[in-house]
C-alpha cells in the first residue's frame, strides 16, 4: 500500500507538537523488575479524547473511572502506573484510582476531571497510594519522555512498544504494553495514542474504532482478555491547520496514519508475547463475510495446538484447519485451500505433496505467515499472535510469586 | 448424591454382557509409542446405537461415515485406529474409512453398514490402508478386550480410561481418550460406551446427550475441538429384562449409570490431560441460567492463565475471575464471591485476607477446585480441565517429527 506518510525514527507518544511525558520509580513493581512504574502523558492544551476500554464484565477500578471521564469528548493527561492493576479491589480501589487523578492533577495544575488513569499488573490486590503521592512529584516531563512512559507501562513486555509517523502537516505517535492476558476485545491492554493534528471527538472516536478492530483487536497471546484493557487518543490541535473534516482526503490521511500506528503495536505486542519468539500472521480470505474473516483468523492465533506446533518447528498445518473449523465461520471442506508461506499444502481440500523439511524451516523463521482461502466469498481479515513455549507456562506460575 | 449402582472393578467397555473387543499393533502408530493401535469392539447381537460427534467443521472421513451409518439407530460393531486420524484426507479418506469398516465386517461375519469407525492421531495424512487390512484378521474378541481396547485407542494419553458400572439388572461400561486437542462440542475425542439394558435408540440418544452434556462436554485440555470427536453408545439387551421405557424408574436409573460412567471419563480425561499434573474442578453457582453458568465454567478451565498459575501454586485468583468476566456470562462484581477449596478469597467483590501460603498449599494438591458464586440466579455448572505445564508446549510442539 503507498502511502503519504512517514516513519519517524525514535518516534514516540511524545512527538506531535505539545505532548510531553515522564515516568518515576514509585516502588509499586518488586524493585527486581525494571526500575519505572509510574508516567504522566500531558498536553500543553486541552485535547479532543477517543478512548476504547475493555469488554470484560470485570472492569478495573482506573477503567470505570476513565470511561466515565472520557464520555466528556475531552482530557489532556494520563496518569499510569504498572505493577498492579487496581481491578477487583471494590470501592477502595475506586477511590485511590480518582486519588491518583486528583495527584496528578494537583501536580500539573489542571482540573481533575481533566485526567484520565491506567492501570496493568496483579489483579486483586491494593494500589500503594502512599507510594504514589510521594512519587508523583517527582515525574518531570519532557518533549523526549515518551520513551519513559514506554518504558514504565511494562511489566513482562521485553521490549518498550513506541513509534509515531508523520502524515502532511501532522504526526500520530503512540506507545503499548502487551505481554500477557492479550486478547483485546474493543481494545488492548494498554495503548496510548497522541496527535497533534486538529479532530472532533466524534471522528477521532471513529477512526479509533476502526484502527483498533482491525489492529490491536486482531491479536492474541493467550486467549485471556484482560480486565484493564485501556487505549486512549489524544488529539491537541497543535500542528496548526483546519480542523479535519469527515469525509476529506484529510481525514483519509489521518485514518491511515492512525492505523499504521496501531498495526505497528499491535504487531509489537504479538512479536513480544510472554515466551514467544516467533510472530505469526494468519490471513483469511474469500470468507463469507469480514466478520466470519476475523472470528478464523482470531481463532487460529489463539490455538494452544497452533501455536506449539509453530514453536516446535512441527509442520503439523492439519492444526490451523481444525482451528478454523471449530472457529464458527462457514468451510466447506472441498474448497479449501491453505498456504504456509508461499507452500500450498491444501488445495480444495486435498493434501498436497510437498517438502516437510522447507515447511519445517519456513515455520522457524522470526514471522511465520498462514494463509486459508476458503473461497466461499469476499471476507477477509489478518490476525496476530505468537507461539507458545515452555517460557510462557514459566512466566506465568509464577506471576505472583 | 445417593445412588442406586456399584462401580465394578477392573470395568470396562466389555464389562456389559454380550460385548467382546480386542486389539492389534498394525503399523499405524511410530514403533516407539504404545504397540497397539487398531482396535474392534463388538456385540454378540445387534444393539440400539446412540452416537454424538465433533460440531467442528471440518470433519474426518471417519466422522462423516460412522454420522451416516447411525442414523439407521442400528450398529453392532465399531473399529477404532490411533496414530492417523484420516482427517482432511479428500475423497480417498472417505474411501479409506469405508475399507476399515468394510474389512472389519468380513472378518466379523456381519455386514459393512453394521460396522461404525474412529480415527484419532496427526491430520492430514492418509490411512496406511494395506496394513490395516493385514491386521483386522489378527485381531482376537475376548470378553476381556475392553482392556487391549482401551490402550489401542490412546495416543498422548499417560492412562487408559475405562470404567464399568451396575445398575440394577444391568451394567453401563465405557473407554475414551483424551490428552490433547480437548475442548468437546457434543462429543469428546473418542469414547466408547456399552450397556446390556435393553434400551430402544431414541431413549438411547437422549440419554447420551444429558450425560454428554454435564460431563465429556465440560471438559477442556487445550480450547481446541478436534475434527474427530466420536461418542458411541451401544445398547445390546442382553441383560435380560424388558425394554427401558421413556419416564420410569429404571429410565432414570439407566441416566443416572451413564451419567456416572460419562463423568468418570471426563475427569479421567483431565487429568491425563497432554502435560498435566493436576485435574481442576470448576463450579460455577448463582449464574442467570444454566447455559451461562457452563458458559463460565468452561472459560475459567480454557484460560491459559488460569492453567498456568494452578501449575505454578500461584494464588493470583484474579485470573479466575477475569475469565468469568470475559466468558460473556452474566456478573455484577460486587455480588460476587470466589472460593479456592473452602477458602473464601472474595466476598461481594471485596478481597478477604487470605493465608497465601495455605492457598498455595491448596493449589498444590493433585484436585484443585474453584468455586464462583455469582449470586444473580439458579444456574449452575460445573466443569473439568487440568494445569497447563511446560510439558505440554513440549509434547506438542513435537507431534508429528
Amino acid at each position: 500500500m503507498k502511502t503519504a506518510f512517514e516513519r519517524l525514527p525514535s518516534g514516540t507518544v511524545t512527538t506531535p507538537r505539545g505532548f510531553r511525558a515522564g515516568a518515576t520509580y514509585a516502588g509499586i513493581k518488586k524493585k527486581s523488575d525494571h526500575t519505572l512504574d509510574l508516567a504522566i502523558l500531558f498536553s500543553d492544551v486541552p485535547c479532543a479524547a477517543a478512548a476504547m476500554f475493555t469488554t470484560n464484565k470485570v472492569r478495573a477500578a482506573p477503567v470505570v473511572l476513565s470511561q466515565q471521564r472520557v464520555k466528556s469528548g475531552r482530557a489532556r493527561a494520563v496518569i499510569i502506573n504498572a505493577g498492579c492493576a487496581n481491578a477487583v479491589t471494590g470501592e477502595r480501589g475506586l477511590r485511590d484510582a480518582a486519588s491518583m487523578a486528583d495527584m496528578a492533577a494537583r501536580a500539573l495544575g489542571i482540573a481533575s476531571e481533566e485526567v484520565l488513569v491506567a492501570s496493568t499488573g496483579v489483579i486483586g490486590q491494593h494500589l500503594p497510594i502512599e507510594k504514589i503521592a510521594d512519587a508523583v512529584p517527582k515525574i518531570a516531563l519532557t518533549a523526549a519522555g515518551g520513551h519513559d512512559l514506554a518504558r514504565a507501562i511494562m511489566t513482562t513486555d521485553r521490549v518498550p512498544k513506541e513509534i509515531a509517523v508523520r502524515a502532511g502537516h501532522f504526526c500520530v505517535g503512540g506507545v503499548a504494553k502487551g505481554a500477557g492476558m492479550i486478547h483485546p476485545d474493543m481494545a488492548t491492554m494498554l495503548a496510548f495514542l497522541t496527535t497533534d493534528a486538529a479532530v472532533e471527538h466524534t471522528l477521532l472516536q471513529g477512526a479509533l474504532k476502526k484502527a483498533v478492530d482491525r489492529s490491536l483487536n486482531m491479536v492474541s497471546v493467550d486467549g485471556d482478555t484482560s480486565t484493564n484493557d485501556t487505549m486512549i487518543l489524544l488529539a491537541n490541535g497543535m500542528a496548526g491547520g483546519n480542523t479535519i473534516a469527515p469525509g476529506t482526503a484529510e481525514a483519509a490521511l489521518f485514518q491511515d496514519a492512525l492505523n499504521e500506528v496501531c498495526t505497528y503495536l499491535a504487531k509489537a505486542i504479538a512479536r513480544d508475547g510472554e515466551g514467544a519468539t516467533r510472530l505469526i500472521e494468519v490471513d483469511i480470505r474469500g470468507a463469507r463475510s469480514d466478520t466470519e474473516a476475523r472470528l478464523a483468523a482470531r481463532t487460529v492465533t489463539s490455538s494452544c495446538l497452533v501455536k506449539t506446533a509453530v514453536h516446535g518447528c512441527d509442520p503439523n498445518w492439519g492444526r490451523v484447519l481444525a482451528a478454523v473449523g471449530r472457529s464458527g465461520a462457514g468451510l466447506v471442506e472441498a474448497k479449501t485451500d491453505l498456504y504456509i508461506g508461499d507452500i500450498c499444502l491444501l488445495r480444495r481440500g486435498t493434501p498436497q505433496p510437498c517438502d516437510a523439511e522447507l515447511v519445517s524451516r519456513l515455520l522457524g523463521q522470526t514471522e511465520v505467515g498462514f494463509r486459508v482461502e476458503l473461497n466461499l466469498g469476499e471476507g477477509q481479515a489478518t490476525a496476530w499472535g505468537c507461539d507458545l513455549s515452555e517460557e510462557y507456562v514459566a512466566i506465568n506460575a509464577e506471576y505472583t510469586t
